[in-house]
């Protein structure tokens, strides 16, 4: 695509990175450790009008490296957009028609905000080595103490990957009440020992450069350009995922020359990590990516609490939180996103938990957004649950979820009021929704088909991604007071284990499974298909004529101590 | 345990390493590239006796920084072993009183093998910057000078991990007629562009080292310790498992106080970096390391070739080779070897291919040696294949295959003479066996279970331990004459799906299936079970009272055109 297209193409045009200083109390900005900045500027770029009542802001974390300018260009001579311009625009995923977005610089950072290579007013030199250790937590004040300058009083949704995913995380249980949805992107808790390592030995070679000379480099002739090239290589191999650098470079060589100097080989992966350092360090301040590592690999949210599902306590009950994971990320597995969605749903939150197919590893939030643009715009314009008539009719896709509105009516008559249910294979999440609108249930999908997944965010119900088999051990025992599991069964044996066939089984067998496993049948409905079979079950008793049955089970506790015994 | 336990627990004992001025040809030691080497020390241990046929020699090629003591202790004071001493020893895997074991420090290398620290004897200084650039091929055609100078003509076995399985497979194809059998363990025929990347930035980090000096740093006070250290801490990070080094470290903390410097942190997985790094430095040259992992990085077996098969063409027919994986190793990934066993397979030649279960990532393969161990024991000792009688008596483990001896005679009776015939599902190679003796076929079995695997490995027979249902896809079409689905085609379906029943089907299922499916069948024969079967079969055609039926079937081309049009 022509530069011109796509800047005439949806963008938001030519927008300005702009710098304030922000208001702080007399004592200044009082970080977490206790130290204080006396000043502080943000560096920030906003795109969209704030509305009337101030309901549609949104705000965006960037990740470890990344700057306020998100979307457009700064200039019609730019070559490249912001780093998330593919997300934020009208119509995009991030709709700028809609919301009025920011994104700021982050605390420490090397791009306007007051970070390591500021001018320190109380001694009018750059603060170098003796800028103070920041945390996660003091990034996220400084955003919010940006938004109350900009007049913005509580967010429509705050979104983030990666790192940004970890700030998304913070604001969720330090301003609760300020915001109404959250986007963590292949993200964590806490970072994976795997993850600290490789930044740990980022950090070292920073620090092995002589030019580093402590962080004191600013007044000399040379910065610590290697080191910080270094650490920049080392992340940049973790943001592909190995499939990917396959694909990019595979060993293919560079033509022509040989490499200019001992030890460097032709291999075209040598040059990508060659360039990528050298482009980095003209961007990028080594001190600023000490301290923002730093303060990523100290970030742990269930760290001074019993439980990952303590530590979201805090969270508000109305907010509602989707996690996003990227199948080929080995940086921020997608277990870790997992673990964070089943903490917020064991903390009684509404969360939900999308696992997006991409070949392109960590990097793929950035770079392979069309899949991830949808998920984010319907999570972002979904309504809030609501009784059946208030929500926009959606497209049917379960043909095999016949006689619904029967079946519902039928299996609502069975759960109490205000109850916790998993429905099990939920669809586009229908019956979740009836159960919502009837019986005011919390309710929690789960489905493995995206479709479904996103049918079912757009009635703004939880869902979780998930494979039955695979995702039913992170409910714990007890968490739900009833299991649905609506014309799935057959689904979950046989089609889900690839076999081609859907093996239907008769009523009889599954009593017979029933007594095996100790589970005690409570009750049995049969539903007839026709007035005949209506007879028919009359005279012959259940099971002859009905084409489907809803049977309540529970736990046969006498029988298990006995099988167990 | 104790190390006197250790000690005294089977172990080898006190060895020593020894330095052989190795005889040259009077130009020296002309490389790859051809430059010439005027003089060659290699530094080498010895295991074991040399049988008086010479036929009992085994040569350990060791991985990127291993050396030449591979068990054993130098000294009664030692507090650890040789590196593979839980491999190598009298019983062990590698079994010093059967086998004469030797190990040698590769060219280049700084364990006493000439590589850049030497002295090079034209200028009475050490090479440093002036050692010229070698390939794995000039390793292992050192490894081959040592041996002739040993008086070894001929090698039982060659094996090795890592980089030592890279130089194996360079063995198999530079002596393919001096080696018997190759053991190639969680290795590749080149390294992937992922593994490559960590190499490279590990390289720069030595070179980015201000006491590297280009490489002539002998006679200054410093070396380059900061920077090998990193890449020594790169490489660990690649060396383990995420889930291992979860295990390890976790986020854990290290106890007391602050970390002694600024942007150290104090979590343990940094003591252990720092520890690896340090205690490397100690022991390993930095040029070496360039000039090592620049072998390895370079290698690739199938670079000059069409195809990866045609690279293995030299191999020997006559040639045994096992390749080895180990499941969570992420830096040489089982589909690495499974890709070199493929291309073997292709080649015609014989290889088995095993995939160990291990958490440990791939230091796997010097740490948990226990089923390795088995493995390549059951390997390296295997009879060459041989007429059943011949064979000593293993243990049947599958049931199931009951009445085998008719089936085999029966199946037998269905092959051609020297067919290429592939075992789906071969148990633990019976039936196999009986083809290769009766019918002298060229065979392939496959089996998930390793037990199975081992017991076909033992009678001399190639074998995958692989999924049937993944690794099908593997064998291109039309290279097997034959593909025999011994008493397994129910277990495919069920059983390996993980539903607890195994599910029989009738004659007539599998005849529907064969029409859906464009599958010619070309004979049926039924097995009665008794002979009132036997007399239901005659009177009622088949189907009736037969408990087992061997059908041969073949693609129906011309069905199959028309389903495709």
């Amino acid at each position: 695509m022509q530069i011109a297209e796509q800047k005439s193409n949806g963008g938001v045009g030519i927008v300005q990175t702009r710098v304030l200083r922000v208001n702080l109390p007399p004592e200044g900005l009082v970080l977490e450790n206790g130290v204080v900045l006396p000043e502080l500027h943000v560096a920030y770029e906003t795109y969209g009008q704030l509305a009337e009542d101030g309901a549609n802001a949104v705000y965006i974390c960037h990740a470890l490296t990344g700057d306020a300018h998100v979307a457009g260009y700064h200039d019609a001579s730019d070559r490249k957009p912001g780093w998330w311009d593919a997300m934020v625009g009208p119509g995009k995923g991030i709709d700028t028609n809609r919301f009025f977005v920011v994104c700021a610089n982050v605390l420490g950072g090397c791009m306007g905000t007051t970070g390591p290579a500021s001018i320190d007013p109380r001694t009018g030199r750059p603060y170098g080595s003796t800028f103070p250790a920041i945390t996660t937590g003091d990034m996220v004040q400084v955003q919010c103490l940006l938004l109350q300058d900009l007049g913005v009083k509580r967010l429509a949704a705050v979104i983030g990957g990666s790192f940004g995913g970890m700030q998304v995380l913070e604001w969720s249980v330090r301003y609760p009440q300020m915001v109404a949805r959250c986007i963590c992107i292949a993200s964590a808790m806490s970072l994976s020992a795997q993850a600290l390592a490789f930044d740990i030995v980022g950090r070292q070679a920073i620090m092995a450069d002589p030019d580093w000379t402590g962080g004191d480099y600013y007044d000399k002739a040379e910065r610590p350009k290697r080191g910080l090239a270094q650490a920049r290589m080392i992340g940049h191999i973790t943001y592909l995922s190995s499939e990917n650098m396959k694909r990019k470079f595979g060993r293919e060589k560079r033509a022509g020359q040989a490499p200019r100097r001992r030890f460097a080989t032709s291999f075209q992966v040598e040059s990508y990590l060659d360039y990528q350092g050298a482009k980095f360090v003209d961007r990028f301040d080594a001190n600023s990516y000490l301290h923002i590592t730093e303060a990523m690999d100290v970030f742990d949210l269930a760290e001074k609490h019993a439980s990952p599902a303590v530590a979201f306590a805090r969270v508000n009950p109305e907010m509602r939180i989707l996690v996003v994971a990227l199948s080929s990320d080995w940086l921020f597995p997608p277990e870790q996103s997992l673990e964070v969605a089943r903490a917020l749903q064991q903390a009684g939150k509404h969360v939900s938990y999308c696992l997006l197919r991409s070949p392109y590893g960590h990097d793929a939030f950035l770079v392979e957004v069309e899949h991830l643009g949808e998920v984010v715009k319907t999570f972002i314009e979904a309504s809030a649950p609501a009784p059946d008539a208030a929500v926009p009719p959606v497209p049917r896709r379960r043909t095999s979820r016949a006689n619904s509105a029967q079946d519902h009516r039928l299996i609502a008559g069975r759960v109490r009021d205000g109850a916790r249910v998993l429905d099990l294979g939920c669809g586009g999440g229908e019956l979740l929704q009836a159960l919502a609108a009837q019986r005011g249930v919390f309710g929690l999908g789960m489905d493995i088909d995206l479709e479904n997944v996103l049918e079912t965010i757009r009635r703004g119900l939880d869902v979780f991604q998930c494979d039955l088999d695979a995702g039913l051990g992170m409910i714990p025992d007890g968490s739900y007071d009833y299991a649905v599991l609506s014309q799935t069964l057959q689904v979950v044996r046989f089609e889900w284990y690839d076999t081609p066939n859907i093996h239907l089984f008769t009523l009889r067998d599954f009593k017979m499974l029933c007594a095996r496993d100790a589970i005690k049948i409570v009750d049995i409905c049969c539903l007839p298909h026709s007035r005949i079979d209506a007879l028919l079950i009359k005279m012959a008793g259940y099971n002859l004529g009905a084409d489907r049955v809803i049977i309540t089970i529970t736990r046969d506790h006498d029988r298990k101590a006995q099988n167990e015994t």
